[in-house]
């Protein structure tokens, strides 16, 4: 069990997420957890993070948390969630700071959030379980142009919507936190570059202090994890 | 503009949501605004119904609704939503009977909401279009299968969750709701009768009376719109 933030709290008055044991990603805070410690920084909420293996994440006493066998999970109390989305509202429902109070922006920015999950990031893992399962095949070729036009077609639509705003619907809320994190997944892709505003969208969200935080947290985790 | 429920009430008092001109299902109830027919019908609330074609839906006046040009949409009063997850928990939201007032039984539906709509119907509308933009490509088959085994992974981990309980996480819950309506997508592709828990949870949510309302609702707006 590894604890970050201030030492004076007790370990049980924080939430525990699972994050990989080692990072797929070389610490660049691509893993779904990033989204849960960049939410829990926005609102000043400290968590304690308990790493689990590829082969530990198969099994059944992770399974009783995530039933499908991934990370992260959430913990807090007698409360154990496992779905992103879940998690980061259930974060911006007992906090101030990333839902509005007004009833309907506040519906409108949980909105973004199933956009982002829902509309948008599908397409991105499209391409990921592409270029994992399907690299080799000789019809690859083919298949990453059909997967990266479905992209352009959902970035093209967001990058219409988000025109020169800052962020989605008026003030930062989770809506912008998820779509943020969902866009940062493109890195390397060159696609995300191909809509100047919403590279700048992106840019405008890592440069948050929470989020600056909650990505040199992952990052020092992963390093203490190969260099003890 | 087609309304539907008691007679009585303005139209103004009732949200109003789009749906498909023609069904791409002949009536199936597999489009998206079943769930949230669905979900109204569960809270009892009348809505008003605006259809919508498919060129219609892809211009700007549609697109300030939903900017990715689908449907539905949901419009009450001054608010407009496009997202299903969005809609079904706004009405749950706002409601009784489709959120447990638990505070930790309610964070555990929404995040079953989640699950369905980011985890399980992904790979699920990979199928689709993968028979809608791959039938006639000559690694179609090499591909289904790929895509099939994606959905046989989720299924499984979903089946063994599930067990032989009647609801995901206690009494039935937008969680159920949406989970529910994800999996009868796959109607006709016989995956889902590989798993007997599952297909009998879909046939107990198909069961509902308020299910089956909205069902025969949409049923004969379509017919309607091709006999009239």
């Amino acid at each position: 069990m590894t604890e970050t933030g201030p030492q004076s709290m007790t370990a049980d008055s924080r939430p525990t997420i699972t994050v990989f044991e080692r990072s797929p990603d070389g610490g660049k805070g691509l893993s779904r957890d990033m989204r849960v410690r960049w939410a829990l920084e926005e609102v000043g909420r400290p968590c304690a993070v308990r790493p689990v293996s590829f082969a530990v994440m198969k099994e059944p006493a992770h399974r009783t948390l995530q039933p499908f066998g991934q990370i992260p999970t959430y913990e807090d109390g007698g409360l154990t969630l496992f779905e992103t989305g879940a998690i980061v509202f259930h974060i911006a429902d007992r906090h101030e700071g990333l839902l509005p109070r007004d009833a309907n922006a506040r519906a409108r920015a949980i909105n973004w959030m199933f956009a982002a999950l829902s509309t948008i990031e599908p397409t991105i893992i499209d391409r990921e379980v592409a270029l994992y399962l399907e690299r080799d095949e000789n019809w690859f070729g083919q298949r990453l142009a059909l997967v990266e036009a479905r992209i352009r077609a959902r970035l093209t639509d967001l990058s219409h919507r988000l025109g020169d705003a800052d962020w989605l619907d008026g003030r930062f809320s989770a809506g912008d936190l998820m779509t943020a994190d969902v866009l940062r997944r493109l890195g390397g892709s060159g696609l995300l570059e191909e809509f100047p505003n919403l590279a700048a969208f992106v840019a405008r969200a890592e440069a948050r202090p929470a989020f600056m935080r909650a990505f040199v947290a992952q990052r020092d985790f992963f390093k203490a994890a190969v260099e003890p």
